[in-house]
């Protein structure tokens, strides 16, 4: 189960709008204040680059969709955005291809399956299931415009700083180590490619992939991606339009199917708003209409979730009436 | 994929109310008239009583949380809530035992598989996975009080007719039939009894479960029982309560994330609210703090919803803007 | 892998014929006497009535297909026979419904999961794959000729009682205990009748398949059954005609395939001859032709077969030339 | 089920010896002729350089361990190798790096899956089940000696050479069809590189094990090979040693447990010998001591086994007395 701690923290009903600026912003802090001291998990240590993060960093932010910006802790500390970035890329995509192709080509249900499963492929005769797990995100990443490899970087590149509102950055560490534990992402763009479900080289789709989990973001910007999904594609602090509506609303329905992998259920039933997070111990989550939410600490637990992440995002959702549901 | 008609319909963005009550009555009289025509699906056929259902009733029925009821067709013909009943039960065991206890007790994480799957079960050492598979919701109805089968279905039937805010009636002749086909649904309870995860007799609480599922109800009381679960569990037609807030908002969390069977993240992708079908023909949905919608029409798609149903649900999903995200 | 010790024992070919009377006592007495000192393994536990056992008793019997019989230790402790059983009732069933039938309504595939598995019946869609499992066993069992549960429990019980030579009696206590701890067993009687492959009451089935396991046997009785199966269906003790050689042939190419559930291979690998062995301890294993084998030890490794059983086994293949391959 | 014809043939006994010269040259005229005229099954067609080849062509033979043949019909047609060329390899890397290691590393237990099955290595964490799927001949391939890959196709290419008692040549057309579809071996060993379970390059182990399969053989090369590991790894023929005869008796064991993947228990129950089989038609069959049998003819059955060569081994099994049981 999820380890969290809201006893006593009263759940407020969810409206159409969130309580007002001083509200929000005493819970931002309070959050960050009674979860700094939470302790547990551990780093992700499969390549040195993650191992390095320093397990105290901590910081919590929300973006409302009207650009007020909340924050409390290191929300300008740098990461690699890793999985969170199946998010974006999906909302991109969803843009590009329609709401139709794109639900038949990368699947919307969940696998009850973990995130580098090959047995869900297999089951379902090399259909993706969703786009939030490994299979699923790298044929998403393969529907992305663009005549080859660099074309399709550049444009996801520019993409995923329109959503942050500014120029993102390569970890090139990051990339590189990435590089060298990729085997089972290239199994994975194999056995897509041998069902016929890859249109491109699964060596170049498995690179630009690669690259997009190992771009540098703050739990700042993840706020404001979060914050840019929940106001219908335009970001609220650039003001700058990003995707459509119908994509916000195709890929923050995903994010609530399957968002947490095999915990998904888990998440949507302690927290109840879209959510996603990556193995660097980012969090994004998505108030639909009102805001952004991005937390960053990164121990996680066994589910790969950062633990204080989780908490400050249970103790959000409760004392500001987040819950969906 | 779903067999929905929305071509042209523009999606409203959900807001923090419902529009106004002669747009929520034109909308449901809308979908009635523009589904009507919709052919395909076949009426469920593995027991007589259901299979005798006449394939041309068709109601649709919204009630908003302040009591006001929109109806259109049929939405007096009564049939069994079969599956439907799995909410309700689960609502009312949540209030009984308790967030974490029904939590761990029955799981609410997606099994990406169909409802009456025992690969399920084994995969997962005796655990259910969630309460709208009928694994599940065997293991949920064993948790209900009562110190026997009789007083364990007394409670059950009596709240469930709060939940409709009338007495409702046992089918007998559907109850007859399910008793001689369910031998699925006991070799499900003997196999939770062989993994130690049912504390009553597996022979007592499948009975107790096949005589829920028989339950006569109508459109106008699924939606009426939609309506209590989104106004916090008091039944806004009766002004009676029935279960906590905090039941309400757990059991919407496991419609929303497998209410659908293998395609809740289908469902949730295209209509955007927590629903729950049932192979007599009835889906349930929910609009959290706004309405609950009821329909019925007996013909069924191949994942065993009705046809009419999904895209009656489709259309007002769109026209009022009740998608969550 | 399987804990064996056969470091320098020669490995000799197989011939058409055993090596002589006198090698082959020499090679038994050499068995008992190597193994005896083996220690590991744990009596199994589940009901009372086996985790009496003493973990001191060991028997081995070679029973050749002229009738000599080779004894060494406890070749007359009794036991239950548990699932070695599924091996005789196989024969018989094979005999009374012919090849062909066997085949369809059975299977002899190996389902490569374990003996109480319930997933495997899913993924084929009700079929059973093969005899060994307890789901396959127990539609065995179901074939076998008889009006009523009585009726078919006693032309068992005769048959078995034939393949030994001598009138077997029912263990109470085991069948008791066992009776108590089956619901995993009626779960799998249910599923098979939800998918329409048992032609009798699950319950009845189950009731004689429980009867049948808690026969009591000995080590010697095993080694005359199983050379009755090699020597053509004829019983070499007592000379009766017990099944056709079609049906031996059957029923050793499926121990060959599945006598050992998933460690079947790493058998054939290892010993090269067809086997089966039971939760209380035994073995029985046949040499086609010459031979048939019975050992006895309760102490089991966690596969659950018979820990110096195995080891014996390993060893009388080798130095007495026995393995097919 | 198996298509085999054996109406009224009479299953003789297995004995030590095969019947005298004149009995099985009649059996094998008869059994060419009698299977000539049997139609159904399909060329494969994945790759042009199969699906060009004349269904009508139809070879069998059998080679003594004396040395003896016999041929009937095109037993000089040459044809890739393709999976037959499993077991020789098998029997290689047995022999290079020894009984319990190859068991360890390689498994030797039946999967109950697709030759082609992701989902298998998955389930056992990495582990491939045995080496007659791709994922464990793969990794078997890789077990072979040498530096590097050129040196591991040569040493690779004279075993087997060797085994068939004559230079094998490259099927250079087949060779490169099959580099261009092989994506879900791609797949495969990348999935294992992943799991740490290959020590080697993937992509220079899949060319490698490419090549092995598009190596030209005929039946009668087949029935040589069989011999040779009939005969505890002397070639009958050229009288060379190849492999020890402990390799030999591993590699029928594995044969006998899953040579004809899905079906291995199906081929075990009607012919009752180690066998197998390849996509090109050829079907290579060993009776323990006494022969190896050579079968080919294009047109497979929907298993991926040529029609006529499972019916004429069918039909030899029974008038020879080869079935092992």
């Amino acid at each position: 189960m999820m380890d969290i701690d809201v006893e006593g923290v009263e759940q407020r009903v969810f409206t159409g709008v969130l309580p007002a600026w001083d509200r929000v912003e005493e819970a931002v802090q309070d959050a960050h204040r009674r979860e700094s001291s939470a302790t547990g998990g551990t780093v992700a240590d499969y390549i040195p680059a993650l191992a390095e993060a320093d397990p105290g960093l901590f910081g919590v932010c929300v973006v409302e969709t009207d650009g007020q910006v909340h924050a409390a802790g290191d929300v300008e500390a740098e990461f690699s955005i890793q999985s969170v970035s199946k998010v974006l890329t999906y909302a991109l995509a969803s843009d590009a291809v329609g709401h139709d192709v794109i639900a038949e080509r990368i699947g919307v249900n969940s696998t009850g399956q973990s995130f580098d499963s090959v047995m869900a492929i297999e089951l379902n005769g090399g259909h993706t299931m969703n786009p939030m797990v490994n299979a699923g995100a790298i044929a998403t990443t393969a529907l992305l415009p663009g005549g080859n490899a660099d074309e399709r970087w550049e444009i996801l590149h520019d993409a995923l700083s329109r959503f942050a509102g500014r120029r993102l950055e390569l970890d090139e560490d990051v990339y590189r180590s990435e590089t060298e534990h990729n085997q089972r992402n290239m199994a994975i763009a194999r056995l897509l490619e041998s069902y016929g479900r890859l249109d491109v080289d699964p060596l170049e789709i498995v690179d630009v992939y690669t690259k997009q989990c190992s771009l540098r973001v703050t739990a700042r910007d993840l706020a404001v991606m979060g914050a840019t999904l929940a106001d219908g594609g335009v970001n609220p602090v650039t003001d700058q339009h990003v995707v459509s509506p119908e994509a916000c609303t195709a890929t923050l329905a995903v994010m609530a199917t399957s968002g947490l992998y095999e915990r998904s259920g888990e998440w949507l039933f302690e927290i109840g708003i879209p959510g996603k997070s990556g193995v660097s111990g980012g969090i994004l989550a998505v108030v639909p209409g009102k805001a952004g939410i991005g937390v960053y600490s990164p121990p996680l637990d066994d589910a790969g979730n950062s633990v204080r992440g989780q908490r400050a995002l249970a103790y959000l959702s409760r004392v500001l009436g987040l819950n969906l549901f």
